[in-house]
């Protein structure tokens, strides 16, 4: 594969490809860190401000070799820009998001275990916790079962998330993607959807959790966003 | 927001305030240290002997940024009276909690992920094991459904905590809050309370557990605060 | 408490019970390391060759701060005979299976999840793995409910363990013991019943794991404790 | 035990021994990191490109002590060939595999947590997730219930194996065993068997996870193995 370069972009964008790499970098150890991934499985991108681009992690390197110079630069199309290696077998699916959601700057994926055990019965998790109405508005939905190798996984995911207030979706017997407006907050969203996805499930082992009403809900929400959220 | 600082307080209580901030700050590692938390939930704090203030964590903060500069001193209406960041959001719970119950100096709140399944299903969790009625004297009570935002959440920990002798209480769909004569108690009483949440979780999975009879959690728990706890 | 000293005591005996501070307080960092403690939950204690001592964990002392110099040595009655702290509030039942089984050398007891899951609920861990045979030579037995204060913990552990192949035991509403030729025995046997707790639980919550015939256990156990233990 | 040492093979094949030994060593210590193991369970071993040997864990030695120099070297009839320790005792199983299957260069046994429960019940596990699809190209099936201290064990692993592109077998009431082209490969496939057997018991807790299209197991098999994996 070879990188179509960044000679075309001037000083601006070279500087935030270089704090993004950074950046990229730093937020894939929390995955290892709140326990959302073995071996290597897992991505997390960040698009930047200033150019069409974002930075995303190679494919198959595990988390001790992860550095800011081996993360790479693709275009919206999800082709190499720069970098090294090859991009992140799921490059296509962020590159789908950046491309059909102008407000998110950073998408997640991984294949957490609570939240892809929801994926593979298809079943959303239902908003039993305040903390989930904080975070996501409601329940935690379902996207379709798609094939990776075409840009079915991505409107899967835009498809999904496009009808809902959530920021995480479970693609059915595969696993949760997530979105925020830059990678930290995508980040945040793949942590809190693992939290949740467990803790709702521990609850129902023992009978069925009750529901929040839609109204406590919406007031929960509206204040996380609005007034905790600044 | 502004603070009313602290320039009416002695050399005492200014001396307190840096031993109490230094004290919650590590406090707060014991939270991810045991995993009763993810990224910034939890909130430890401790209230002055020398005056009508606590300390408390700040909003949004990660556990690696926790000092004791960090975090910040209320007055027991909730109000910031000193520190450069806003108070955790449920400093309010905290507050209520201290102007309503003398005895107690300590209060932690999080959302570890067994007791918040128990409060998701509004069960308490049965005296069912020798180390339950040693810590808590019986079975762990249940607080109502309250939103956030005004004096509801205060109020449901303070009357369900009064006629109990748990320093722990599932608050629905939420978490729990437990208190102690300091914050290093309530900590205790944080970790102990999602240790016997997952045992009596796990048990229940394969059958009902016994109940120990009355008589003998009276025992244990007579023992366990009189003789051992010195 | 006043310690009666070590003056009638010789050298070798000293120099013993300097060796069996250090290992004891060492192998209690391997209960948080194997997950099997919070807090200060969980004891290791050692015999010494040399006399009728044993060398045990100090009450209510967390695991950052143990040192061997923290360490009591107590008489086989449990009385305290060196050591600036209390003795551990279980040290009645190591002394009392000391005193009993002249084989142990060493005594551990701790709150671990799934094992005491499984004493909630008064029930053996059925035989299913190869590894619990070649352990456990069996079932993990269900010692009786006994309180704290006497010597009843101490005669439920004796009983059980003296007719049967385990060198652990769960006991009722409370948690195992283990014992062993010396602590890393003993500690080795903790880890090892907690484990095989946690996978036959999780094997059976989706139907009946199969039972290895007694014949099979018998050959295991038999090659596992002569062959392989050396 | 004496070893047959070294003294017929050349530079070659001493000089890949230390490799190897460096190589083996350091992957033990991802079993631990994943959780596949507690106290000294689980081995690694890798086979000779330049000789008929493989090097494995030595016998009962903590995963703290695992060097390069502790490591031993066994011929393909699981005789010690050099090394100061005996080597493990599940050697001859791995011995077997290297006889049987010419394209195995690397073997793992574990007793880890979920994938032994399933072992347990004698249950395949079910392709339901892509994951599973990608690295093991459908269900996960069991061997037969067989006896350390003959060929028993390897036989059942090979017959099993042979039939199967899973690189993972479950031995009845044991634990899993995983092959790859190196030891690398073979470590991997252990730390995903223990995911993918712990993401579907979690699933199946409650409901029934659907299954993936044998058609879009075969695309999904087919392009992992060939495009992503190059």
């Amino acid at each position: 594969m070879s990188a179509a370069g960044l000679d075309g972009h001037g000083p601006e964008v070279l500087a935030e490809i270089a704090e993004v790499r950074e950046t990229v970098a730093r937020l894939h150890a929390e995955l290892p860190r709140w326990e959302l991934v073995v071996w290597t499985a897992g991505n997390v991108s960040q698009r930047l401000r200033t150019a069409d681009l974002f930075v995303i992690k190679p494919s198959g390197v595990t988390y001790d070799e992860l550095t800011p110079e081996s993360m790479v630069v693709c275009d919206l199309d999800g082709n190499l820009v720069d970098g090294t290696r090859s991009p992140s077998s799921d490059t296509a699916a962020h590159a789908y998001v950046y491309r059909h959601m102008a407000h998110v700057g950073g998408v997640v994926h991984t294949h957490s275990t609570y939240a892809t055990a929801w994926a593979a019965r298809a079943e959303p998790v239902p908003c039993v916790l305040t903390m989930m109405a904080d975070e996501f508005g409601g329940d935690i939905p379902v996207g379709p079962f798609a094939l990776i190798g075409d840009d079915s996984i991505g409107q899967g995911i835009v498809e999904t998330l496009s009808t809902s207030r959530s920021p995480a979706v479970l693609m059915r017997n595969h696993g949760p993607f997530t979105i925020g407006k830059d990678a930290k907050a995508a980040v945040k969203a793949a942590v809190m959807v693992e939290e949740v996805a467990r803790t709702v499930h521990i609850s129902r082992q023992l009978g069925e959790p009750t529901r929040i009403s839609q109204e406590h809900v919406d007031s929960l929400y509206d204040r996380y966003q609005n007034v905790y959220g600044r």
